[in-house]
């Protein structure tokens, strides 16, 4: 099997346009506003109680190994645990923990490229009181150490104790590798310790509900080499699905079909999985640990899994945003081309998990698929997650939105018109956080004699074959300059976007193989390459019943859409012109279009074609939905 | 204001080929199986538990008057009591009694027409039983004399026992008009007497949480004369929705928002009301009393809202099918023009309520529309709720199945695409039986000076200008010949069908306004209209988002649908050729249409003019869907 490895983000440095603005926007209004919202000081914000329960557990933790009595709470409840009569048990949703992880992942990130001793400070402040809050024997957990320490790991179905490792884990490393402190490194990999001891060969058999442990464990291993973390990871996807069930043995449950548990992908044994299955951010979140595995162990099997659920997923569940999960029934997956438009959940951190999962892919394999997956998530269904003054998120990422419609029918109560502040279950906002700060670690990956391009941002980076540089005018007119500073002969990779159907590269002759472009470079060289965005009219198949006879406006990696904001109310009632003259100002694209004329007051009467007259129509970036108060939405418009 | 009178069901002999035998299915089929079912004795069927309560009631009402001590149980559940460890206390749903009187209510109606001992003497025994669980202050309800007697009256809002006399009132005088028996009618007084003792003036300010007394009391008001049955309808509906909400006043709360209470209609006085809202079921029988109450008591203003309550139903929130509630949640009205095709709800019992509610209206305002809606829900959204062979029933009527996707999605876990054979909330099935074998009496109205004629079945009926014979050809070539034995002068008015656009009388220059011929009529005469049903085609407004581009087929009375039966999978494929060169063969139609070939495997594409080719397409009638097998069903086609 191929191995390249990505270079990291801290020998990236972004200089794009585009990117570092909102990389910009993550370092100046998402993590201090999110540090408030850790804190609880957030007026009118759903409370996180995160640092709160920190504290809480250190105290517990501290009475208890003074030989004082702490009171023991229940355990049982995983959803939100509201502000009640016991003031000192656990508040909020039991994986409240990773929040400040995946804060501290995204704070790793930022000081990766630009040290901010003020930042850091308030981390080591952080990490302090984490490390404080870790058990004896390594295991952190603020749920279980407040509320009843002696009952952690009986619910691994529910209960993100591993999940919350993973999170911590996570942290760790990019903190690490941004400061090279190890306080934070050495307490994930405490508690990874005692994981390894628990869950071990010859330790208990399960495996976490929510996966990310497996893909963290293997960070831990590339960062720290103790190849017992890749050893665990194998042995949590090689248990996932296999009988009896684990989760029903800790339930104490004999006889649960299979199927219970495709909503945590362990109804079958990961490497029989065929189709994308159950929650789509578990799944993704697995897939990637999957994926991470079968590099480190060169297991051929393992990744051929990974390949099929990577093509079930884009082939025929992903929305055009890069959006996944078709229902709010689960946050998941439902059944081939059921990509209802309306009532699409689309998380923000579902497509930030497929982005993970493409990134590990295309280590392995040398597609452009994989790069283009993830540049069609970031985008779109990750970018419209943040408004674009960064101060609020959207959860689900519809791909049409009718407020009058939303109001009135409780199917679509998931849909949001206006992104929220903060949330009880506050997975996205960190998650775009640790995504965006941590973009530069994307880029670009390496092997022995190649190094690829998979990210048209403008760059600094270092590479084993010397320093490049992009200049990236990607998404105005798509020209891309390389630079590449080295002593050595090499190839270099240039991923040809899907969309590009009229690329150049100002040196000739290269060789085309699965989408990249690969040139021999003999020392200091430079490339452009010219992608030529054109504006696109992109179906879906028509296996996809709700988009049948409509079609979306694509230009270049953005999809776009049709707001209210500049076409009034009715978007349904457009229909693209078959001559739709489009126009691009920069940033937003005209077309003509016909407008069907009101029909009436009658609600039922005899056929007669449409009146229509002509207009010409706005459509704006996908991601960029929704800054404009509330209106109507529309990727898809009739052909 | 105008008063016309229906001609009663036991006036009038349907002798139509199609109407008959759906009589004779609720007769030899339905009947039955349902009283098998209220007995608990059809395996495999959720349990009714009716028969069985109402024994239980009988008993702890004689063991207390005995002076015995009977066991108490909790009342405050109102959904399906379950069988459990308390054998002797009351199970179903607390609305389980109507189930029974709804059985008997049709019942009355069969023998209305036709005498059958063996049919009178099972009634019989279930009136008797119902008798005997009469308490001795004429209350009824057994959930509440098995449970706990000292807690009835006290949650109006959930607790249907105001809902249960209704239908107890309504099965009374249908039983009372077939047989000339007075037990269950005597039974009926003594309870509405109670009712009105209890709820009178000076009672308690209360009204039922799903309406239907206040229609009930009118029926016995017409059959006893008895005018306090009148004076408690018009309270009940006055006193609706009027501060302090009495839903809250019973439940001790002071400051719930009137919104809360659209479900029950009671968030605004009635005569403010404007939009239909709410429970479809409860929404449509509470405009039944409240046009009931208008018509008796010469309340122009009252029937003002019933009118303008009526045009938001008709004009903007029904399907095409007469089905109304767009929503699950709720079993609801949503907004206007939000009408889905694949999640309607759409209940059988509401298009059953709307035929009440229209049926009641046209017997005041002279306008061809509200026969025009019976005949809508009549011959597709109610008639669909049974299998044709009488033994399966649907709850939910959608316009769009597609099982695959309904298993894969949730949010049409209310879709079913099987009728089932009972449910555990069995409303639907008896209220279309006591719908089809009382549909005598909702063809014919007269006023001191006309006759009028509003559905066109076969009939033989006797009106107080004499005896009138319909000979109806409706279906097929659209010819009615109406024949009267009269010995008087009067006007003969004959609705003109919305659906009919070049229809011809036998008899020269009739006076025709709003929907109605009118011809004057001396002695015996015979008129034979000619209403020509045609193929047609029909657009919903383009307000309704989801049917832009799209129309359904109908003929005469008819909506059509396409059946996977018929025409393979993927109907969504099926674009209607401008040219369907439309064919009829007495009961389908066939018509060319364009299906898309597959686009392939690719999930997005550049946009090309999809490949299609011609084919012939087959349409049935929409209430004979899923008698086939499972499969997908569309009524919208792509135009």
């Amino acid at each position: 099997m191929n191995r390249a490895v990505a270079i990291p983000n801290n020998a990236v440095r972004i200089t794009d346009s585009f990117w570092s603005e909102k990389i910009k926007l993550i370092k100046n209004e998402v993590i201090p506003y999110q540090w408030r919202a850790l804190n609880d000081e957030v007026e009118g914000a759903a409370k996180s109680y995160c640092l709160r329960n920190f504290r809480l557990a250190a105290e517990a933790i501290k009475m208890r190994s003074n030989g004082e009595t702490v009171p023991v709470y229940p355990t049982d409840k995983w959803e939100y645990n509201e502000s009640n009569s016991e003031p000192d048990s656990f508040l909020g949703w039991v994986f409240q923990d990773s929040d400040l992880y995946k804060w501290l992942e995204a704070v790793g990130y930022l000081l990766q490229n630009e040290k901010d001793a003020e930042l850091e400070r308030l981390a080591d402040g952080a990490i302090e009181l984490i490390c404080s809050a870790q058990e004896s024997d390594g295991y952190i957990n603020t749920h279980y150490s407040i509320n009843n320490p002696a009952s952690r790991f009986t619910n691994l179905r529910d209960h993100h104790e591993l999940y919350c490792f993973g999170h911590l884990a996570e942290a760790a490393v990019s903190y690490y590798n941004a400061t090279g402190k190890k306080e934070l490194l050495y307490c994930a990999c405490r508690f990874a310790d005692f994981i390894c001891k628990t869950f071990g060969e010859n330790g208990i058999k399960g495996y976490g509900g929510h996966e990310i442990a497996e893909m963290a464990l293997i960070k831990l291993f590339e960062t720290t080499g103790n190849d017992s973390y890749l050893k665990q990871a194998k042995l949590f996807i090689d248990r996932r699905g296999t009988k009896p069930y684990y989760f029903d043995t800790e339930q104490g449950i004999t006889s649960r079909d299979g199927l219970y548990y495709e909503y945590n992908q362990a109804h079958l044994p990961v490497r029989e999985q065929k189709d994308a299955i159950g929650h789509a951010v578990r799944a993704v979140y697995l897939y990637s640990g999957m994926a991470d595995v079968a590099a480190n162990t060169d297991d051929k099997e393992l990744f051929e899994a990974c390949k099929r659920l990577f093509d079930s997923i884009t082939n025929k569940r992903m929305y055009i945003t890069g959006g996944i999960g078709s229902t709010r029934d689960g946050e998941a997956f439902t059944a081939d081309y059921h990509l209802p438009n309306g009532t699409a959940y689309a998380e923000s951190c579902a497509a930030i998990g497929l982005t993970f999962f493409a990134h590990r892919m295309l280590k392995t394999d040398y597609n452009s698929k994989y790069a283009d997956v993830m540049e069609r998530c970031l985008y779109n269904g990750i970018l419209s997650g943040m408004a674009e003054d960064g101060k609020s998120f959207f959860y689900t990422n519809p791909l049409e939105a009718v407020p009058s419609e939303i109001k009135a029918d409780s199917d679509k109560s998931h849909i949001k018109t206006q992104r929220q502040k903060w949330f009880t279950c506050a997975c996205c906002p960190p998650n775009i956080a640790r995504m965006i700060s941590g973009l530069g670690g994307y880029c670009l990956t390496e092997n022995e004699s190649t190094l690829f391009i998979n990210l048209y941002c403008s760059l600094e980076a270092q590479s084993t074959f010397g320093s490049i540089s992009i200049q990236s005018d990607y998404l105005n007119s798509g020209r891309v300059k390389i630079s590449v500073k080295s002593d050595k002969t090499f190839t270099l990779a240039l991923r040809i976007p899907e969309w590009s159907r009229d690329f150049r590269f100002s040196k000739e002759n290269p060789f085309i193989k699965n989408g990249y472009a690969y040139f021999e470079i003999n020392g200091c060289d430079e490339i452009t390459a010219e992608f030529n965005p054109q504006i696109r009219i992109i179906s879906a198949s028509n296996r996809v019943r709700e988009n049948i006879g409509k079609a979306s406006i694509t230009r270049g990696p953005l999809v776009y859409c049709l707001e209210e904001a500049d076409n009034g109310k009715g978007l349904h009632l457009l229909r693209l012109s078959p001559h739709p003259k489009f126009s691009f100002d920069g940033e937003c694209i005209s077309a003509n279009a016909y407008r069907a004329e009101d029909s009436g007051n009658a609600l039922y009467f005899d056929y007669k074609k449409p009146k229509e007259h002509l207009e010409r129509i706005k459509l704006i970036p996908y991601y960029k939905w929704a800054n404009r108060g509330e209106g109507e939405m529309q990727v898809y418009i009739r052909m």
